[in-house]
């Protein structure tokens, strides 16, 4: 499936549409793996509930802090971040030092399991794409194993 | 399978149990997906040392600080979460906002090798429940896949 | 697979290794369990861009700082770590404990999707075995599942 996401940085709930290749696969017992394919963006599960999607992006920003929107970096991040302003991977022209390294902490796939050709999630389990650098066409890849 | 902890947060070691689901499922070459059915709970593999355990756990204090216990958060901590006493996600009751961020660092789940009918873990890996906020009943997937 | 790399730390591209397992294991729709058995070192999916290797490690010293090249931590590390000169960990003689947190926060495995019979990997995506704590031999196995 593919995005492209109005906002640089962008939750998506994607529970569905994992569930809908589910369907498709005609799978009762086993697997789906749910993987992007970018290297600045994430797949996580967790609650769908605003004010931790708001905390989780705040936090992200301080550990990994963005160049692009000014820099606006605090006293952490400058600690964290050699040059916070300057990621050596900016050399290139890029501007998204921050993006590569969210997506190393949030990684980016989740396995989910089925069971009766349901995903198996607890009752708070949502699969979001979480896009780190977007604006722009990404894809992400589901693939389901078993019978 | 299910817990329910003595402690909010504890460690439970659990590479047998995932080793039993193998036996049961009668698989000599393949993979075991072992995956938390919460969002405030993780799976890793790592080492059965008590020192190491205190070290991490003491660590994602610092960097997912706790309000619960009173929010002894150090200066690190007060950096990067905006209001450590008052995560956004904690508006509509919960207490729980580090659990989530922990679970987002460590991963809730964990794929194991199969070779041989055996988990197909280095001689130090163990499979561990890490549970971030307990003291009520969680549960965990076990899903075996191959032949 | 094995490595036994000339630097304490190091990255090592094995996309190649990756590709070259599911040939041998004629598998067209699928996935490959890519897994370290060690505990002091990770597998990614990222960029094969030099500056980026160079910020991630430097970050990932930041967020868990190395003892055994003199503990030269900063202010940060000094507050993440209770005492960044002594894990508790090192009680027995170690001075890895910063490979485990590092192993921790990158994982120690991916999943890679297979589709007719090649990684289904993103333009820039490629697999990398992380080294944080080498110079003697390590293991890495490969699973692929699929028809």
């Amino acid at each position: 499936m593919t995005f492209e996401t109005v906002q640089r940085r962008e939750l998506v709930r994607i529970t569905d549409d994992v569930q809908a290749a589910v369907d498709e696969a005609k799978v009762a017992e086993g697997m789906a793996l749910v993987s992007a394919m970018h290297i600045t963006a994430g797949v996580w599960v967790n609650d769908d509930e605003p004010g931790l999607h708001h905390d989780v992006l705040e936090w992200l920003d301080k550990l990994a802090p963005p160049t692009w929107n000014g820099g606006e970096s605090n006293e952490v991040a400058r600690q964290l971040i050699p040059n916070p302003g300057d990621y050596r991977h900016h050399a290139g022209g890029e501007d998204n030092g921050d993006a590569h390294l969210k997506n190393l902490i949030i990684h980016h796939q989740v396995v989910v399991p089925i069971t009766n050709g349901r995903l198996d999630l607890g009752p708070w389990q949502q699969v979001f794409y979480c896009e780190f650098d977007g604006q722009r066409a990404k894809r992400l890849v589901i693939k389901v194993l078993g019978e």
